[in-house]
């Protein structure tokens, strides 16, 4: 281990020139135009990967973008990780908002500024260079590896949960490690034990059967927003708890150890709301804003639209209004779950004036890891080796739904080490990622490599 | 007077013809394409009068369109009325929903298909024939007549205020007449005394100062569109009756004379319903559907808008939701009140959350005119002449200002003796003007003419 980590040390000049040629490709999933780009990528990351002896990589596709799968098994008989990252990522616009040219990777003050620098190409490549490492500084691996660098996870992943059962058998192995979260904050080592699951459905109200005056009809034809305010208003009650019915019954709550961690990190919630501009927190009475945006299910509407939206005053009485509304879910609900029952809530309460559309949007489930674990344990010491202190256990309140596919299709837990920051921007205009973190990262799964080997 | 009728009955299709060509010209005020033929038709319509033998025929310049002025005083000591009217019309678009083009007008099954057939060139050039045949049945007028037509309705009549307060002497008449309302029914007689008022807002909540991750955020940064939904929720009781502070308050009450012609009139509030593809009328407790929609006050949100409004799943928490509002007013409230009683709610109920923008986007006064005054006996027997009924006084919902604008500025009360039916879709499509109102519509105004000049 240690000639690994003195390989990374010597090389880690040549490591971030590498990242740099990488990221120079702009392989933006979203946009058909940049498709070439997006496959071109794949090849580079597979060719790279042949070129430091891994015994097999095959660029594998799906009906969408490859999946690029490599493997180096050194002995049956010792532990196998499957390591998941992608190579694909955000579109970069606005353009103009960027200090330097998104594909034109720049070094400042210690971070590398880069569509792509930290989400995720830049944590994938820790993975890479660890191998590197091991095979460069002791001559093999400490255990047995296999790699799924996908293409779609910026587009929602389409493919890889038929891939994961397509190929059931190969992807066998003792735990999932996935570098694609943040670290607690700049310098608080972290390991995530929780993600949020996912519920999105549209909801659209109709009235009459087309716009009409408001003068001539206002007063004795009910309007659709003025209907859907109140059925969005009613979702909460004063307690700033979801109303709908049996909402909260399949709840995990947390343990009276989980909040006292929680309530011992280190985090300035009067800070964390000052830097997005609000006036203050609005929690689940009864819950910190840690636990309210990490453990706590919620509901939001993400968009809402009907009538004259121009400039002006135009009296029309709409035909229609609609709205987004996600539920972020916690580890116990699942989403066909609350989304049935999101249904069944406003099926009961749309009013008998109007005429209801649902729609189910998305879903995706939320986590739960096992602290306890060998290979969560080994992820703690790991990190603890590299940053000197045990990395706090943290819950992430977005949704990672490849890690519940781990669970279901190939029975793995997954152990989440990430070392990006929240302010990394990373589907923003100058997403960065701080060399240090990328040596960290790298330092970190070397030693999580050579310490769960001997599990 | 009845040599006047006969001179219409004689002429009629030349009336028609004229009609046509008035209603060839394009004068679409809203658009600046089209401001030649706004002009053209103030000026076809002054030479058309001119033609006829009024005295003073004047094309007078405001800092918009112009205005047609034209008087005809055959003795100071008779009555005078100042007849309104407009020669602009709504735009067309969307033109592919016309069965026929909007400015080549048709006559299909009595009906005069043509954009402004009904509102107003059809309704106003009622006024200019009762003129015509008075001069060549009977060589004079009965009374003083004062026209003003103006080419700005469309676009809010932004520049008629001062010229009736620049004009005040010039326009001093007995009573106003203005025919740019609808009848009750088809074939059933009406004359509007009673019109609605408007106050309209805009309101905006901004949480965070920009768009969030409702993962990351979710739970503890309370959501703009859900806090605006919770506000336009609480602005109705549970009894549809607005929950603002003094909304009601200078509300004058319906009588119950009113409220038993309301009942008696030949209304069927489920076919009404049926129209508009509507499942069941909604209005407030206690109140009927004619009611609700021409004498109590409404509150309706026109638009709304906030956060994504694409297709699919993004899972952003956003930073503003904005709505518009507005209120159909009754006579006693008055667009500033209720403007201000607005603000003040929405200040004192905004969640200490969110920063709120309140912007007073337009208002118009409502207007309740005497049913017992001199003009309103003659137009109402002078309808009963052509009829053979005694017209219903009816209210409207709608929004005339200047009706309240002729009282305030002037002192005089207006007449609204209207011929168009709601089923004219004078903003939509397919416009259209029946010809047998056309003609009901001119012999109505000489029977006025005729009986008001006697009281």
């Amino acid at each position: 281990m240690n000639k690994a980590l003195s390989y990374t040390d010597t090389h880690f000049n040549r490591f971030v020139d590498e990242l740099i040629e990488f990221l120079r490709i702009p392989s933006i999933s979203t946009d058909p135009e940049h498709a070439g780009d997006v496959r071109a990528a794949a090849h580079w990351l597979a060719d790279h990967l042949r070129n430091l002896g891994i015994q097999t990589v095959d660029v594998m596709e799906t009906d969408g973008f490859p999946i690029v799968y490599a493997e180096h098994i050194v002995d049956p008989s010792k532990p196998t990780i499957l390591v998941y990252g992608h190579y694909d990522v955000q579109p970069a616009d606005p353009l103009e908002l960027w200090d330097s040219a998104p594909f034109s990777p720049v070094i400042k003050n210690g971070d590398l500024y880069a569509r792509g620098s930290c989400d995720d190409k830049g944590q994938l490549f820790m993975h890479v260079k660890a191998a590197e490492s091991f095979f460069n500084g002791t001559k093999s691996l400490p255990l047995n590896v296999k790699y799924i660098f996908e293409g779609e996870e910026e587009v929602g992943s389409e493919h890889l949960p038929g891939f994961l059962t397509k190929h059931k058998d190969l992807l066998s192995a003792d735990v999932a490690l996935v570098s694609d979260t943040a670290l607690f904050g700049n310098g608080v080592p972290s390991i995530t034990y929780g993600l949020r699951g996912l519920a999105y459905v549209e909801v659209m109200l109709e009235g009459p059967d087309r716009d009409l005056h408001s003068g001539v009809y206002g007063g004795a034809i009910e309007n659709p927003i003025n209907a859907l305010a109140k059925m969005i208003a009613d979702l909460h009650d004063d307690h700033h708890r979801v109303t709908i019915a049996g909402f909260y019954d399949n709840v995990i709550a947390l343990t009276p150890e989980e909040r006292t961690t929680f309530a011992s990190l280190p985090f300035d919630s009067d800070e964390w709301v000052h830097d997005v501009g609000a006036n203050k927190p609005r929690t689940e009475n009864g819950y910190s804003v840690l636990e309210g945006t990490t453990a706590r299910p919620t509901l939001d509407c993400n968009g809402i639209w009907g009538g004259f939206t121009g400039k002006g005053a135009k009296t029309v009485l709409p035909a229609r209004a609609h709205v987004k509304i996600s539920c972020r879910l916690v580890p116990g609900q699942t989403p066909d779950e609350i989304t049935q029952k999101l249904k069944t809530h406003f099926e009961k309460h749309v009013p008998d004036t109007m005429k209801m559309t649902f729609t189910n949007l998305h879903g995706g489930h939320g986590a739960l890891v096992d602290t306890k674990s060998d290979a969560m344990e080994a992820a703690s010491e790991a990190m603890e080796g590299v940053y000197g202190e045990k990395p706090y256990m943290v819950r992430c309140g977005g949704s990672i739904p490849i890690v519940a596919d781990f669970k279901k299709i190939l029975g793995q837990e997954t152990v989440l080490m990430g070392f990006g920051l929240d302010s990394d921007a990373i589907h923003s205009p100058n997403e960065k990622f701080g060399l240090d973190r990328f040596r960290n990262g790298i330092d970190s799964i070397i030693r999580f490599m050579d310490i769960y080997s001997q599990k």
